[in-house]
């Protein structure tokens, strides 16, 4: 295969560090140009994350030595792909100019996971979805704004995608336990999560229940028709390093007979027909998305977030219950934040852009 | 006043250490002996936790010294109560051996929570089961056993309580962020618990739905005709030091027109009449048993645990949203689990048992 | 006692809300004005910290109504005193304005510690120290700057001094667990301490090395000897709420005998005499400077932060032991670093300077 | 090369299960059988720890089924090697039982590390004391017994090794933060090392002040002659998963004229000669088995505990100073106590033996 080029855009955060690692480490792809705001621009990589990376791997030799452009397209060598971990608000204007640019966005930012033609990701769910990149194409520029979902999101999703496609849902109650990660550096002050647990973090329950709509909603003519389930979700933040745990009670439209039969379809879940057609050659996709654990006190983040055939991005399920009546569902997940719910999520998604052939 | 003589149960664990301290400092009660398992027996109270002592108090002196007995009534002086911290498995025989030789006991054990006769009491919110005691007295012994709910039961029910008596109640989704301290020492293992979170706790589950419904009952004659609404609970364990964390999504009967009102009648619950005839008199009883926090990030454990002009005896309460649809409250609490949990329920427990003379 | 008015810089941080929170309580003092930077002035102290609010205590009701004023000497109230915890570069300036405006500066901040006629003082060991502030009066301003010491200095010199004054010192080894509340709000990030140990803390160890030979030297005509020998600190930040946690390795000048005798030392040390002479009007001054424990395990950040007849105040030691050879001395110890090495800190300096009748 | 056919003792415990999983993946290695005490003897391997597996990777397929072997030379297969992870206390005999019954056991217990003619290696600083192998087939059995240094002496030792070759070493100051991982399962209550530090762990000190001096002795005739310096050690106990952090102090014989020599000496060290001859096939010895790093504020204990080309086998060193003289070091090392400390130095101990043929 034809390497692809690629530019990182906010490549000193947390999300942009592993990017840069991973990137840097997959046959498919050439890091051209790393990029940050204008405190970074100028310095070389490794001097300005000499007290602040945060991997426990050291700094790809060959990025160490480059010099950290500043985010704007005419910056910035050209390239096929801009994977772009920019903070919403500056992702706002900026990922509009890369489009515009010509390049394709592979974008973390939450800034367009809304906007009406951008397609909201996670292959396994709707790679049909990509088919939106033809309609930006067609009325709006060269490149294309391509969005991952929040990384609470993803566990979400594809646990509800089968169950969904199953049983009907007609709402959900989820709860989640994040981890210190997601909030970045420097993220939740030391002092504040340490031997405490903190119920809220802004903006997440209202992107939570917005993206998994969108991500399970049928792609109809030139737009996402969106799942029609009302979520209420309680988001809170507790002292782990890594892997977000979070809890579902899933009102169902149809009876579930047999609780094992829930455990068997989420276990037997692969991805729609439209993702399974390139599945062996992305080297991102695990084997199985959803790993279905029967000890009666998994999944853990400690010791579930690296699961799966690809470390980090399997999702794994344990504990399904039935709730109060025989049309509820009650179950845990652990999902690892800044793999499958950031930069993983960013490669798999452009190995399938590039699949599609749209990159 | 009179002060009641007692002995401990099990007070070398980590509640039966918290009971020592606070009965010491009590000016109602004289602790007349200790006792404990034989492994304990006749060692001295300061050589026996020389090592494992966990209050960040000093043992106080006139315990110190005190030689620990062995768990028999004809071991122990002779007392008006017994409090006791039994592991459930020996509460289950004990127990009786010494209502039948003529103790009170307030027990935070769980082996008699759900006996017929046994009230399982929060004072705010049933101080009127206590009339089960004369049935026992009348049938059984001269004796009596009193029991105190699980430490996560007391924050559901109590915030339960008032919205049941408003809204009425068709079901509850709970979700609990639970404490180390819960576990006690040994408890769950550093190795487990450290940057993790771990989705089970034995039995738990089970107690929590089924506590609540006795607590939420009525007294009829000669039994408890327990609360008739299903809950689903996930209880989880965090790397927290003290105080459970909980979300409840509660199911009402009536439409919630105004979330407001939801706040309202939780900050203004003060406990039912047959409580409040009593409540100045109570040095444990705090002055609002629930306390709602306006912030958008509370209650947090490190926070809001010593919350209450009783300190660690209030239940902080926050997030009061409505949830999917109008007949739905989702919230957020915080209770403290070894003290409104444990040793405070257990002397705000026996503090009511002597204002209404049984003791 | 004739209240003193205040005014707290800083008031916003994270040792101005406990300054706030103490000082409020005390009974010789009255804020008459709560300053902090452009950010926050304008505000009402509550406004300003609904969601940052650190303490698990709420704020105090008459201070959470009270308007922020900006840190400029013509903007907040005349008062007696300026409790400041102001940053070291804002201090550098501001205090000397103040203390031009007349204000008696206690001062938290490490600016003007070194200053050759500022005093840097922990009462018991070096009251007589705050003889330096009529120096500053014959030649500078009618205000004052009297400092208190970083926060690991205090255990660090307090168990010094004592070893000092008996054995003679040839040099120290320090090793520091240094709790994340040292590191303020934001303070060391959430994802950077979890689950970690951090070997290392901007500008720590040469304070530290050097603010305890000023604290242990003599005043000699209108300037401190400093004492004479070397220190090699290693400071660590570990994954703790509060609490400095210390080994102290000491090669002393004189041979140690009895190992036991510097146990006795240490228990028996109560102050120096220009501090025994007002000691027992100072409220914030705990019985015991230094607690001695014998438990194997012991001092231990959880049970020991908090020791003292003044919680928080003093110092615990434990672990004594010979070191490699018959003249060192091995050892742990445990101070609150956000109340003797911060707020507490500057209350005990306040009542000591007004029993002395500087302000 | 023929597979070495090996059997585990105490395989069900924190260091069995990690000998368990990566004995598993080692191509030298056939595991014929897995042992453990009564209490799980006659369990399926998976059974046995079905909730209870503490690795963030699952249980090898083929041990999972395997039946659980009681501790008996007659009970478990005749195997080349028997790797123990027994406690100290059962080790004592059931190794004797097993070198006579011919097994050459290589050790992690330190029931036999100080016998006169048991080797204590760690194969980069001592492979020529592997020798003594052949005095106790001469004299004692046809098996043998080999021994693993105390998780905590391995940083100490390596690092020691080659300063103590080119300056000599007077004394050391040791001091450990040690991570949770080291006291097993149940190990240290959740309860009271969560936001803590625990300054004492039994016996660790005593190993680690005994141990270092038999690594770095000298094999001369029959016995080691033990290097002669003495280490005053503070071992604690902190809230950390995996990976002991140590600060060492070192005073030197010679002066340090350059520190940066230092430096470069602990960054060359390879290994002694006797261990180079065999270093290029010994899959689990590291490139380099001590990094050195140059950031002011690592190694850290999350960063750098996975370090080295076999992860988790090479210790990180880094702020490599000078003390408080000419003549002394002050540093901070890093080491994975349950690989480099554990399991790790398990397979490269029996690597080694291999090598030399007395396997």
């Amino acid at each position: 295969m034809k390497k692809r080029s690629c530019v990182i855009l906010a490549s000193t955060g947390t999300v942009g560090q592993r990017l840069v690692y991973m990137l840097s480490q997959h046959p498919w792809f050439d890091i051209v140009d790393i990029a940050a705001s204008k405190r970074s621009a100028g310095l070389k990589y490794k001097e300005r994350l000499k007290d602040s990376w945060h991997l426990d791997v050291d700094i790809p030799e060959e990025i160490a030595e480059m010099k950290i452009k500043l985010t704007e397209p005419n910056e910035v060598e050209k390239a096929d792909i801009a994977f772009s971990a920019l903070p919403s608000k500056e992702a706002k204007q900026l990922e509009l100019d890369f489009a515009k640019a010509g390049y394709f966005i592979q974008s973390k930012a939450s800034a367009h996971r809304q906007d009406r033609d951008v397609p909201l990701i996670i292959p396994e769910l709707n790679a049909d979805h990509l088919e939106l990149v033809k309609l930006q194409r067609d009325t709006k520029w060269s490149g294309a704004i391509v969005t991952d979902p929040n990384c609470t999101t993803v566990g979400l999703a594809m646990v509800l995608k089968p169950i969904y496609d199953e049983f009907g849902i007609k709402s959900v109650i989820a709860n989640t336990w994040q981890a210190i990660s997601g909030s970045g550096i420097p993220g939740v002050p030391g002092l504040l999560i340490n031997d405490n647990v903190i119920p809220f973090i802004a903006g997440e329950e209202e992107k939570v229940e917005s993206e998994v709509l969108k991500i399970l909603g049928n792609l109809e003519k030139d737009s996402i028709i969106n799942a029609g389930f009302p979520i209420a979700s309680t988001c809170t933040r507790v002292p782990v390093t890594d892997g977000h745990f979070e809890t579902l009670y899933i009102n169902t439209k149809e009876k579930i007979e047999d609780i094992q039969k829930v455990e068997k379809i989420l276990g037997d879940f692969k991805g729609i027909p439209e993702f399974l057609k390139y599945k062996e050659n992305l080297t991102y996709a695990p084997k199985d998305p959803i790993i279905v654990r029967k000890e009666i006190n998994r999944p853990q983040p400690r010791l579930d977030r690296l699961a799966g055939t690809v470390p980090g991005m399997a999702i794994s399920v344990g504990r399904i219950r039935k709730g109060v009546d025989n049309s509820s569902i009650n179950l845990c997940l652990i999902s690892h934040n800044t793999i499958r719910g950031a930069a993983g999520a960013s490669l798999l998604g452009a190995e399938m852009a590039i699949m599609k052939n749209y990159i």
